[in-house]
């Protein structure tokens, strides 16, 4: 871009947790940044620094970039009343074929699709950040069709002044992937929960904490997900057709030990090749168990040992074993394991690598 | 039973993990344990406590109660070789209707099948406990032919000599519910790794925290499983059925948004109802959110702030919003609940109950 960095305009289209956070940030990296939403959340939005002022879809029309960041199912008809423009534009939906369908529909010859894996238990401008991006994976899908003047400056705004990682997918290979990733999950939360609560009043008195981590995501946001499912419901379909051929081959194969035992070798192959949690870090991560009793005390004195010697610990959870008896699971970085599991065991916690199965 | 508490004789068939704890709990109890496996086992076994002495199928159809802890697989012919006998026998396999009908076939008239909710990350006798079922629960199966002595005895046992909490379903119930609870989880986990994996070759580096939450379980180990499942592929196949159709028609009514917000509902109440953590608290589990950053020290703050006011932490997790960007969400006692989020509060630390989407 020739003009100068303190001139140039971003545009915000629906400014909630994750587009109040693009204007943060943008606004930090010398960008002006111009909110299109509704008067509320404006007034909310300058007040906390997240737009410099309220704008229009006419006036961002000739905006250098315009962000789409309203709920997955407005962007189509945003960009249809967004159109004609010369602007750079990109959106953040979770599901991008449709997106970046409707973007060619409308005429709009800048537009690369975008979707970042950024979120928070938190919604609205409210709780937006201008780090909420800061190492986080950045979807960007670039088609044939793109012009890679357009990719070029999407991608620098994305990685330098948002701080996240670009990284390139086909549109449909992307939607593929949040339905296997994400979509198919919530789906096999709910329906799991359904046929359990299926068989006796008392049933899911009996679950314990894996079946809970299973299921967590079904006590998800009905709203929501009723708008994220339905925008993505071709990749949906495809991937839990495929799904549901798996599941019948891998129960089919029940009393077939050979077959059994390949299948889990496999999944526990795939298992562990799944990404880490910091996609920032440079090494590995590594998952150590504690036996703990399960009692107050304990967890504190496992995680100061850890925080007083500089160790991050960047997941952890619980396995219980039974009521009074459970592990206490670490991931830690590749890198510090081995003076992890010496501390631990000087301080009477001897602990193990969670190894393949 | 009218003989004196230390003349009474247990046999312990299988001392592995489980065998070797019920041994421990028993002679801690007053029983004299003979056990019943190999002969290194046996050896491990003895110098552990876990056993008073090696002995035999023989001997042990002369005792006064015989328990079979070897894998599940084993127990049928057990059953044959060890009748005739007037001994209480029950098992401790994780399926039940195939045990049940084989002790009946065998003609063993005092048999009452079991299901113990208590295990551990390691296994074998080296690693077997006295309070091992502590507080857990643990089924008993009795039917229609039980007889009401037998099942009297062994609830005594379970409850008042092992520590356990006994609770009585019927045995084709307890398979659907295992089926439903732990054993299809392990497929769906299996064949969501499998689908995933093949959407590309990187699919899996994609991945997010609630992923890896949901197909931990297929990362488990596969000659296990691949017993555990054929022992109880019956009720497996059953509830893999039911739930085929419930994703059927839940993924079919994606774009109908009042059934798929319907759907999430009672997913949602259905997730609120599963079991609490401790089944002996007496009160309801809550879990609160602490946002925190993903940084050394944050952890410890928290749980040594909880546990320095002896509040249990009774399970824990953290819900990563991005690499940076992370929530804690701590399950408590419900009664507990008020007190830790003035203490966060006060500590810097603004948490929330994690209420319905």
């Amino acid at each position: 871009m020739s003009s100068p960095p303190g001139s140039r305009a971003l545009g915000v289209v629906g400014v909630g947790l994750i587009g109040g956070s693009v204007g943060m940030a943008a606004r930090r990296a010398g960008w002006t940044v111009l909110g299109v939403d509704g008067d509320a959340v404006l007034d909310q939005a300058v007040e906390r620094g997240a737009v410099d002022r309220r704008s229009t879809l006419d006036e961002v029309r000739g905006a250098d970039c315009v962000i789409l960041a309203p709920p997955v199912s407005a962007i189509p008809g945003l960009l249809r009343d967004l159109a004609p423009t010369d602007a750079l534009v990109s959106d953040t939906g979770s599901a991008k074929a449709a997106v970046v369908r409707a973007a060619a529909e409308a005429g709009i010859r800048r537009f690369v699709g975008g979707h970042p894996m950024a979120g928070s238990h938190a919604t609205g401008v409210a709780h937006a950040a201008p780090d909420l991006f800061r190492g986080a994976r950045w979807f960007l899908t670039p088609t044939g069709d793109t012009l890679p003047g357009a990719y070029a400056q999407l991608t620098a705004l994305v990685r330098d002044d948002l701080g996240a990682v670009p990284t390139a997918v086909d549109p449909e290979r992307h939607d593929l992937l949040m339905a296997a990733l994400s979509h198919l999950p919530h789906l096999l939360a709910v329906a799991l929960l359904r046929v359990t609560a299926g068989i006796s009043p008392d049933a899911l008195s009996f679950a314990g904490p894996s079946f809970r981590d299973l299921t967590r995501v079904g006590a998800a946001n009905p709203g929501l997900w009723a708008d994220i499912l339905a925008e993505n419901a071709g990749a949906v379909h495809r991937v839990t057709e495929a799904f549901a051929e798996a599941l019948r081959r891998v129960e089919g194969d029940i009393g077939d030990r050979p077959a059994t035992e390949r299948h889990f070798e496999e999944a526990g192959a795939a298992y562990r090749a799944l990404g880490g949690i910091l996609i920032e870090s440079s090494g590995h991560n590594v998952d150590i168990a504690i036996p703990i009793e399960n009692r107050p005390r304990v967890l504190a004195r496992v995680t100061t040992l850890m925080g007083s010697h500089d160790i991050n610990i960047l997941d952890l959870y619980m396995e219980h074993a039974d009521t009074r008896h459970a592990a206490l699971v670490l991931t830690l970085d590749g890198g510090a394991v081995e003076r992890a599991l010496g501390l631990l065991e000087h301080a009477g916690f001897p602990a193990e690598v969670v190894g393949p199965g």
